[in-house]
């Protein structure tokens, strides 16, 4: 199958690449970035040297279409509405990596990021693209919108306990911390001024709430309210997201396990992490990076009815480029785990 | 004033040490440490060579008390209380930085050390030493018992919300991140299996709840459960505590500075963080690195009725020995910020 | 093939098994460990949960011979002599990750280890294994020895400049860097006082320069001697060793590339890096961090007569386990990058 | 005495603000900067937050002149050479933190910088700011050039082995590790690209490399050529040199101690660093950051001659604005270490 990534430059670009090169179903046609046409590939994404020679193009959608049966698409947000539009248009397939398609409802786009989508119409076409809790609508998608980094991370470890009615949900609270190559640029992202640092940066109305929401009233059946702080810390890839939530009645933790079993017990990427000992009692991104795994866990306090679920992966590949193949192979009749059994790179 | 250090191997005791060389009042006579006697400090803490000659010596109590009109002892937790007892007993006025005597309430050592404390009769005898709360008292001790890193960081930012009845204090979650350098050590502190974490390692029932809940229940006058889960991130030093409350009524921010400038106003150790741009919106310990500054800030997200506390400081100092040597300055009249005005170290 | 990991809780044997439980060729028979016996691996290896359901089972010989075609030792040095023979003489292919094979020269291990090896009459059997070197040796070799990290990763830039005696073979200085992954453990290494360092930790007589003067002799012809001194980093994967040479003739950058090429332009696991723009104009490990390569680039600095030589590698992939299966596909007739071609991580 | 700083925005500027905001012997009374006039200081260093109220002002000559008696210029290269030129011309006390009048050869400008000096004719009024070279000419000195970080670090090694006539001349190579906060900005200095790094920046013709040349053969008395290869490492503060040498003739361990006693004995600000075990053998930032030491250490190579001189400096004090302060308080007859005593800030 060809494939082409537009925005093909930065750092989910450049992951999905890494995903590709060697994706056994795959044949990459078309990179493209406007700041590099006719620049190698491997020149702006070094570490592909030796696995490619292609070089960046224009953004030409006639001969995209031509070229690719399905466009990943990694540009800023705000930008990808046309550009997924004139694809989805010419009949291509589409795995939107950004934020302009996942949210179904256009008003949410008012509130969350400030701005009136241009193409309402065209959101009911997208499906929010977590096989986890959409593989059936996933598989016969023309348009697919991959999750935010934190918001998947969040919600496939909260998902169950809603589902199941266990927690109290005017007090979920979400506090996530993630690494550089997953927050925003900006002044504050100099090494100097970026390592070392544990710094709220928007401790309250964060975007990816909106997604959060969306996804736990789906499965609650009701208008579910989050509380989410995310933090910059001093790694490069990977999130853990600590969900603090309150239980409506007593629980144990062999419930707690069943809940989740019951849940992700068949699924690929979601591993269930909990040890009395050992180094990994609970989900860190550091046992995944590389890997397209999300790691859920929990512990209990008793004390305050307090369940903290946690949850973790790597912001480059569950968060984002990986969900992408993984979204690919769904879509395409793929196995679901093609090209993507990577061993989590440990110690790194 | 003549002083000593027992237990000046480790972190808490170098950094105590740190201070102490360049402190105008002080004269160091005494350090002692069970494994290095004979040994000069500047081998076991390298960063002091040119600073002094000492050399450790054995701990015994009469010399002890011979030599110091006052001593920090530095050693783990629970090995203190004999220590501290014989200089007690002696006259010597003690800087404790163990957990030994900071619990008012003997059934608190059971509850949350599993821990029978073995000379609950000297627990009255010990101020808890956080100067911004208990000045008074401090200035008359012969016994102050050093803080929790965590629980003095997160205790500065809740203690006035809690003071003027602003909060539910069913739903208070303290969600903390700290370095290396504070944590315990054990088989997960090498660096190539810590460098990179965002590790949850005590979820529930951490140590220092016992210590927020003491302290924020005499400041509310009842008794008060917090629900605190601390995390090891990629730093040396540092802790941030995101403090996560639900405010009981509508609250502008404006209100909400007042209370923390009427708490903190006059405080020499206690910077008020908030800005609308630039790096230091919120605080953050990459901006208060090396300096005795406990940094409290806020946000505030009306859709839940949530208000997030931020607190801010460097492990070593505000949380152990800037605390250490801030209560020997209010105990022996000294100017306050006498030997500690440094100046935070950024970048580092 | 049936394969077997001896030693396979530490950083080294957890890579070799990174690598073994997804290649297509090999299945894993046997893990020993001898402190976790009876546990599952992916305790002890965390990242390997989801992978493997193996546990780890005693020394045992007779039963690694029956059970395993080719085994890896991945042991301390000095451990694996015995080892290494009894399974060398029941028949069983060996790939050793330790030092104890590594050296031709018995005397060697008097001067570089200072001891002396038990069993000198096994060292002729050993090829050191480095394929791009020795590949037809290693083809037909019961017993092959991976090369230190930082040897192999050093000798691949300096072997072409000294095969061409190019260079003034009385002035080699071999300056490297290394993260805590390769590092020997000790009081140094945890995390408060690795993270940050620039630490010289053998400026002189460090002994993998035994292997590099080994191999650049070979490839002389004539006894050569290298300066080579290591430095700790703050990273926890990657090497770079910068080579500095002296000409001893006018040489055109055109020249050197042409001699590079020659050595390595068929080699699937050597890149050569060099760029005037962009963020990769030297070999850096961040751009081949979790992959097998080893980038090889230089400049000159024609006021001195100075041919700086750099290299870089994963010490975990090329400078160890990513050798070890380079060796092993070698050795077993498998195509030479199979379940190899790891793009790199990066960033990471 | 009253002082300003030209250029207080950045990290140079910011870290002399901060040893000078506690200095006892200076009031400041200007800061410039370009983008910030009418803006806080705090804002745009917010560790100084608590410590100053000082507001950014524009650059203006006569003002400067009347407010202050000396002033600190950290600006960039090439733009300082009219404002020292301006404030020399009004008779203020200089202290320059840009290369623009360390080198005292004007040739020098063209072949390092390749840049033709606009006035050359002030090379000559300039004193190289290293006390342990120049003190007697920087007592009298109206104006003083701060050396490069990397330049002073090496010299201060190297220095005393020239004097001596110890080693060979033609084969000095100075292979330097420095962090973040000292290397140029650029594309690559984003912390998910910077972070991890051991990156070769520029392994020849390093500018430097001209400080060096030039300091060493004045000592020497004859010119001497210097290979010098700088990295970038991941650390923000901190910079080792390796300066590898050849011996001329065989030299005890001993000797080379007496020389280096007879050298820096009576200093305050050079430390010599060795040990047989402990953490601290030789020179590493990791010990000294935040203070304004070099450490100087060294080991022998007998098996090649080679004499490898370690030395160790926070890039931002000794390497920068430390000896700023100590030019400074040299200048104006201070106690040399007056506001300089900062203990090394470990573990950081």
């Amino acid at each position: 199958m060809n494939v082409g990534v537009i925005g093909a430059s930065g750092y989910v670009g450049g992951e999905t690449l890494r995903l590709l090169v060697t994706h056994p179903r795959v044949e990459i046609t078309t990179v493209t970035s406007r700041q590099h046409v006719g620049e190698y590939l491997h020149r702006v994404q070094p570490s592909l040297k030796g696995f490619t020679d292609l070089v960046f193009s224009e953004l030409d959608y006639d001969k995209i279409a031509d070229k690719c049966d399905l466009v990943f698409t990694a540009i800023p947000h705000g930008t990808a509405t046309e550009v997924v539009m004139a694809l989805y248009d010419r009949g291509v397939k589409i795995i939107d990596l950004s934020a302009d398609y996942r949210l179904h409802d256009h008003n949410d786009y008012d509130k969350w990021y400030g701005w009136e989508h241009p193409h309402p119409d065209y959101l009911p076409k997208s499906v929010y693209g977590v096989p986890e809790l959409h593989r059936d609508k996933i598989k016969n998608a023309q348009l697919v919108s991959c999750p935010g980094c934190m918001a998947v991370t969040s919600t496939l470890a909260l998902a169950p306990l809603v589902r199941e009615g266990l927690i109290d949900t005017e007090h979920i609270v979400v506090d996530s911390k993630i690494g550089s190559s997953g927050a925003g640029s900006g002044s504050g992202t100099a090494h100097a001024m970026r390592a070392g640092v544990i710094r709220p940066y928007k401790p309250a109305k964060h975007r990816h709430t909106g997604e959060i929401e969306q996804e736990l009233s789906e499965v609650a059946g009701s208008k579910i309210r989050v509380s989410m702080s995310p933090h910059a810390v001093d790694v490069v890839r990977g999130i853990l997201c600590t969900n603090h939530t309150f239980v409506k009645r007593e629980v144990s933790e062999k419930e707690i396990w069943k809940i989740y079993r019951k849940a992700y017990g068949e699924e690929r990427f979601v591993r269930l992490i909990r040890d009395k000992k050992g180094l990994y009692k609970f989900p860190d991104p550091k046992f995944l990076v590389g890997s397209n795994f999300c790691d859920v866990g929990f512990d209990m306090d008793e004390d305050n009815g307090r369940l903290i679920a946690l949850s973790a992966s790597d912001n480059l590949m569950k968060g984002a480029a990986g969900s992408a193949i993984q979204n690919m192979n769904v879509m395409c009749g793929f196995d679901e785990s093609e090209g993507l059994l990577y061993t989590p790179l440990t110690p790194v």
